[in-house]
């Protein structure tokens, strides 16, 4: 059985969401594919970030990665140094009209019930099989914990990374009728790429789980797993007849949102990053983190202003809400990116 | 004060430290440095690994490394799945007479005996005052836990950082003396880099702690922050006046040994290691998972042989202790390094 967790913390990526629409996805076959790292083509580009439009946002990301990688300049800073770390939810894609870890989580729940005939009149289940949002969301956070702790522990780590890999491999957006992993944002994945052809690192910090991304941030990002830094569960290592494994347990290990940023990238970078993007209020601890390093640091707020290719909301969003950070983006004078006014193209599907 | 941590689990690092001798750490001024990664020579050497005398163990190496890496192998592993994972202790410096954190932690009691008069008749901390190995064992495994966590705990990340880089750079070893970073060993150094050049990326995973590794991987071993995994306290993060900091707490996150090993590969690093490196029983469940890899694995164990270059010591040593794992690495004909007979140079100062 499922044993919720007592901890003081709140979920796993599950801390605002209240406002759900109805939905549906799609299973499709899945298609397993090898992953290689894609190779960086060293000859310069004229243009690193040509879905990012001129102006000051793209010009101040230019003008910083070529300072600090200038060996002559006073604000050089040493390879090991350049760590990049990015939120994932709402900074590399997209997270309307709920966290799209949650739709995983839905559809888990549905293709589990086979095995759990009472879930017909049990909730928070009840709901979920009925697509009801409403009553999902009046068993409030406490319904939301059990959703995801049902769908995300009491497994192997194998066995969790396969469903996460097929379910990524087909499931849709019930809205953009695209695959989740098709609505990235093409101008963060040239400015990961442009980062890494400039010898940054370039890390995920994200509230989303851990084993939820490491499946298919390869493919997608080019990042690897060990690169990805989210929230976990606790496991514990077995040995049966030969065979090694490991569970995860229905126990959270680290809340990786807000003042959790900071301590995950201190567990797993171990230093400071010099360049940090987010774009709620959960993030605002990871880029005051970055603010604290000593080298010269670019801090980035991806700001939702796109209503019509995107969506728009902050400060009163409950997801992605982006109030106090943007008044101390503002204060501090971080960079704000202007999703409307700054990118040409939100989508790689998008791309002419 | 200090909490002592009520876990199950040992300490830190020190699960069977038992045999000690008298020792002293002289302490000299501290140099700042810039480290940067090596680059990689792209001409491919003669031979890669010249520290490794001709023999099965060497040839296996590179007999393993070059049909993993060859396109055409049906052996052949995509570099994202090219995880090596290397125990520290015993298999890449030495760890006697005993763990070298030990020595590191029993520095820091004396320095901070200034501000406690009230330790000279104080156990555990009157032994290790008065250089009283035995009186300090007599305090068992629980004084022991008390002096890592009084040197360990109730700092910053920033100040603990600081504390291990002088540290590091200064004290010697009382046996050898030579400072504990110049006793790694040269063969290893060769390993890493030449899987490095073939697109492996290589990882510590250690009992010890990784906060006390962190500061001098990328110096001694090329290996970044990020790529070393080891036992951990909790931390949590503050901010106060506009300057946030992580505190570490005297409570234990995560002990890297034994099970914890796999548990830690999987926290870290997402996928399991391809090349496995361990010295002892404390590394069998690490090179377990390596093994149970769909890909071709190599596991590598380092057998201490040695009496007159370094140590010899396996079945019924206290530190090290290479029993169970013996049997097994026979028994499932994994690589066994005789440091006798296999390594021309233990460490890079003996070098021609």
């Amino acid at each position: 059985m499922i044993k919720i967790i007592q901890s003081k913390t709140r979920c796993l990526i599950l801390s605002s969401v209240l406002l759900i629409s109805l939905w549906s996805c799609k299973q499709e076959s899945s298609t397993s594919t090898t992953v290689e790292p894609k190779e960086v083509t060293e000859t310069v580009m004229a243009d690193p970030l040509p879905s990012w439009n001129e102006g000051d946002v793209k010009h101040s990301i230019i003008a910083y990665v070529e300072d600090v990688t200038d060996s002559t300049s006073a604000n050089f800073i040493p390879v090991f140094d350049r760590i990049a770390t990015f939120d994932n939810d709402g900074t590399l894609w997209s997270e309307q009209p709920m966290y799209f870890q949650l739709f995983f989580a839905l559809s888990r729940i549905k293709a589990m019930s086979a095995d759990h005939p009472e879930w017909k009149n049990k909730q928070p289940f009840k709901a979920v099989l009925e697509n009801d949002m409403e009553a999902l969301m009046a068993q409030g956070e406490k319904g939301l914990v059990t959703i995801i702790m049902t769908t995300h522990a009491d497994t192997t780590t194998d066995e969790f990374e396969a469903l996460v890999s097929e379910w990524i491999a087909t499931a849709e957006h019930p809205i953009k009728k695209k695959k989740f992993k098709e609505l990235v944002y093409q101008p963060m994945l040239e400015l990961l790429d442009y980062l890494r052809a400039n010898d940054f690192k370039t890390f995920i910090v994200s509230g989303g789980g851990i084993e939820f991304m490491r499946p298919w941030t390869e493919e997608v990002y080019n990042i690897p797993k060990d690169q990805v830094v989210g929230s976990s569960v606790q496991t514990e290592y077995d040995y049966n007849d030969g065979k090694p494994f490991i569970k995860r347990l229905a126990k959270l290990d680290l809340n990786d949102d807000k003042e959790g940023k900071p301590v995950g990238i201190n567990r797993y970078i171990g230093r400071k990053p010099v360049f940090a993007a987010g774009n709620s209020d959960g993030d605002l601890q990871m880029l005051r983190w970055a603010d604290a390093n000593t080298f010269k640091t670019m801090k980035l707020y991806v700001h939702h202003t796109d209503s019509i290719r995107e969506w728009a909301y902050d400060r009163t969003s409950h997801i992605g809400k982006f109030d106090k950070a943007l008044d101390e983006a503002n204060e501090k004078k971080w960079t704000i990116v202007s999703m409307k006014d700054d990118w040409n193209v939100i989508y790689p599907f998008e791309k002419k």
